[in-house]
C-alpha cells in the first residue's frame, strides 16, 4: 500500500515522461497482455481504487480503466458529471484534497487541461489525463505501443497525422520529440497545432533524431509514411462548428487513393468513434492496413501499466 | 480465461436455447442459490467483466446482474445512455467490436430488439439480452424457474398471461413451445402478441406437448390455471398512450375475484413495478398466492448460471 | 455471509446507537484506520453488496462508501435518481423489499426523512441514513471520531455549531445527549433546529452529563468552545432560497476573529463542500485549527466500522 515514493508522479502530458520510462512501460505492456491472454492476471494492485472524473463522457477511456484496475486486483470508481463538477460547488483544490483523501490514484477526463494540471497539483496521489483539450496521452501511448507491436520500434519512422490539429495531433508531437521519429501533420488553415507547442517539440525532436513538420496537402504528409492516423472532425463540444468544419476538412479524408501514397506496409490508426465517409473512407477504416481494434484494445493493457508505474508497484 | 468455446453462445430469445439447457440452468441455478444461502459462493467468473449497456434504465436487472457478477468473483460495469448510445456517434458494429476487446461478456437492455441482434453478430463475446421491445428471457426464465421451486416441473401445466401482448408474453409463448406447457393469453384487441411468432411458436409447442392459444377473456384464460401472470400497462417509452391504455386494459385486472376461477395451488407472478389497483388488486399482489419476490430474487441466481454457461465456465 | 442476527439493525439517527455502541464503533474505527495505514485491509465484508441509493448527489458520500466496502472485500452499487426514483414508478416499500433480495444492506441519501424510514422498515436488511433533510449520522459520527483521535474523549467539552440549524445540526444535538458534551448552537431567527427535538434532546442531556442551548449570537457560543463545527448556508435543493440566506446568516461566518472567542487549542469543522467568504473565511478553513480533511478522510474509516457492525461481522 505504502510502496508510493516520497515523490509523486502524475501523467498529465509527455512531458512527465522520459523515453526510458516509456520503453519500460511497453515491455510492461507486452507482459500484461500476455498474463491476460493466458489467464494469469496479476493483482498487483489489490486493495488501490481509482478515482475517475469525466466531465465529458467517453465509452471507451471508461471501460479500459474500469476493467484494467478490476484485473489487476483494483476497482474504479466513475463519476460522471452528474456527480461531481469541478470548480462548481466546490473548488478544483479541494476536490482534490478530499479525493486524495479517499482513493489512491484520480484520473481526470474534461475539457480545460488546466483543471487537469490543478488537480495534479493539490492531489496527494498520483493524477492521470484521460483526455484534454490540449492532450490525450494515453491514448498515444496506446497508438505508439499498437505501432511497435506490428511493426518494431518507430524511432526514425515517418508518421503522418491528417486533419485536425487538436490534442491527440499535440501528443503525437511531444511523442516525436522524445522517441525520435517523423511526423508530419497535413492540416487545414486555422486548424493547425499550437505554434508554441510545436517550437518546443520541434527543439526537442531535433536532440532525438526526430522531426516535426506541419504541411498543408495530406499527400505530402502520407508520403511514404510507415503510419497514417487521422480522427474525428467534429470532437465532442463541438457539435456547433460541425458545418464549418465539413467544409474545413473536406479534403482531409483518408481514403484508398490516399493510403496509396504511404508505404506499401503502412498501418492506418483512428481512436474511434470513426465516421465512415467523413475522415476515413469505410475501405481504409475496415480494410487490411486498419488496426484500429488492436488500438482499442491496447489502451487496457499500456493503461495497466500506467496504473502500476505512478502507483510506484514494484513488478520484480 | 480461456474457456470460451470457438462457438459463441448469445442469449437473445429462447430460440438460443434447448429444453435439455434450459433444465441444466434450472439445476445449476438451484446450486447457485444454495451457494449464497450457505455463504459458500465459488469464484468461477474470477477476473471477468460484464459490460452492461442500459438505453432503458432498470433497476432489478441492473442490480441482480451486478451483484451476481461480484458473487461469482466478477465485476459489471454500468454504461447507462449518459455514457454510450448504441447507434448515436458510433455505429452499433463498432461498439461491439470494441466492447469485445475489454470485457469477457454484454448485456444489453434497450427499445428495439434489432440493437440486440446487431450487437450480438458483431461482438466476439456473448451477448445477453437484458429486456427489448421484443423480448424479456431472463425475466421469463427467472418465472419458470420459480414456477418449478414452488411446484415441480411445469410441463403439462397452465398458464394464464392476462394483459399486454408484449416482449414478457413473446418469451413466455417462446418458453410454452420449448418446455411443453399450455399458455393461453388473454389480451384486449389491439394488444394481442405478434402473429407471426404465436404462428411459429404454436406450431413448436404442437411437438413438445404445449400449447399456446390467445382468448379475449380473462376468465377463460385463468380457468384451472396452475399459474397466472399478468404485467404493468404502461411499461417505460409508452407513457404518453397511458390512457388510450388505461380504458384498453380496463378489465384485465387481476384481482381476487379472477384468481378464484384458477386453481387453488395456483401461484400470482409479476415481473414488477406493480401497480396496485390497475393490472393487479393489492390483495392478489400482497397475498398468500404471490410469488413477487421469489420472481425477483430468482433473478439474481438465474443470471448467474446464464453468465457461467455462456463463458463456457466449467463447473464440474 | 449468514452473521446477521435475527434482529435487523439500522442507522437512521443518533437514536439507533447506544453510546457504549459508539465507543465500540470508535475503537473499531481506530483498528480499520491503523489496518489501511500499514497495508493491512482485512477482508470482513467479502462477497457483501451495498446497495446506494443517491436520489441526491454527493461525491463524498459516494467514493467513501464505495471505496470502504471494496477495501473490506465487498462492493457497492451505486444508483443515482436516474436510475432509481423511490415512491415514483415503484412504492419505496416495495424497493425495499425486491433490494433486499439482491444486496447485504443498504444506504439511502435522499430529501424526506420519511423515505430513508420506510426503506428500513420493509427492508429485510439492515439500512444507512446517508443523509436526509433531517439527519445526518455518518458525518457527524465521523466528526466525533475526529474530535477524540485529536483531543481525546469529548464529553464534557464544549461544542459550537454556527448557523443553520439544518440536518447536522439535529444529528449533533443528538450526539450531545448520547455522548454528554455541551452544545451550543448560534442560529438566526428562523434557522433555529427543530423545536421537539431540542427538547427531547435536551431532557436526554441532561442524564448522560450534556447540555444543548441555542443561542443567537456566535460570540457567545464560541466562547471557550473546544469545538466550533459549520456547514453551507445553501445546502443542496435550497438553491432558490439563496438571496434570502446570505442575508439572514450574514453575521454567522466563521472567521478567525470568532474563532479568537474560542479556546487556543479549539478545533474548526466543515463537512464540506466549503465556501471561502460565506459561512468561514479561508483563513479559519485552510488555518491550523482546521481539521477538514481529516474529518472527509475519517468517513471512510468510520463507515467501515458501521457496515462491519450493522451486517453483524464478529471482528474477533
Amino acid at each position: 500500500m505504502n510502496a508510493r515514493s516520497s515523490t509523486k508522479r502524475d501523467l498529465l502530458t509527455f512531458d512527465d515522461l522520459t523515453a526510458q520510462e516509456i520503453r519500460h512501460l511497453f515491455q510492461r505492456t507486452t507482459q500484461l497482455k500476455r498474463n491476460r491472454a493466458a489467464g494469469r492476471d496479476v493483482a498487483t494492485l489489490q486493495g488501490r481504487t481509482l478515482g475517475m472524473i469525466f466531465e465529458k463522457p467517453s465509452t471507451r477511456t471508461r471501460v479500459s480503466f474500469e476493467t484494467g484496475m478490476f484485473q489487476l486486483g483494483g476497482q474504479a470508481l466513475f463519476l460522471s458529471s452528474q456527480d461531481i463538477q469541478l470548480g462548481r460547488g466546490e473548488e478544483v483544490s479541494d476536490s482534490a484534497r478530499v479525493l486524495s483523501r479517499f482513493v489512491d490514484i484520480i484520473m481526470v477526463r474534461t475539457f480545460a487541461h488546466k483543471k487537469v494540471e490543478t488537480m495534479a497539483e493539490y492531489a496527494t496521489v498520483p493524477v492521470i489525463n484521460g483526455l484534454s483539450d490540449d492532450f490525450h496521452p494515453c491514448q498515444v501511448l496506446a497508438d505508439l505501443f499498437t505501432y511497435e507491436e506490428h511493426r518494431g520500434p518507430i524511432g526514425g519512422h515517418k508518421v503522418a497525422w491528417i486533419g485536425d490539429g487538436n490534442n491527440m495531433a499535440n501528443s503525437w508531437m511531444q511523442a516525436a520529440a522524445k522517441l525520435g521519429f517523423d511526423l508530419v501533420l497535413a492540416c487545414p488553415a486555422n486548424y493547425e497545432p499550437d505554434a508554441k507547442l510545436l517550437g518546443h517539440t520541434q527543439l526537442e525532436a531535433a536532440s532525438t533524431g526526430g522531426s516535426i513538420t506541419v504541411v498543408r496537402a495530406p499527400a505530402e504528409a502520407v508520403a511514404h509514411a510507415d503510419l497514417v492516423c487521422t480522427d474525428t472532425w467534429t470532437s465532442m463540444g463541438q457539435e456547433a462548428e460541425r458545418q464549418r468544419r465539413l467544409r474545413a476538412f473536406a479534403d482531409y479524408c483518408v481514403d484508398e487513393a490516399l493510403m496509396r501514397q504511404a508505404k506499401d506496409e503502412a498501418l492506418f490508426m483512428h481512436c474511434l468513434p470513426a465516421h465512415r465517409g467523413e475522415e476515413v473512407s469505410a475501405g481504409v477504416l475496415d480494410g487490411p492496413q486498419s488496426v484500429i481494434w488492436d488500438e482499442a484494445e491496447n489502451r487496457l493493457h499500456i493503461q495497466k501499466a500506467v496504473l502500476e508505474w505512478l502507483m510506484g508497484v514494484d513488478i520484480h
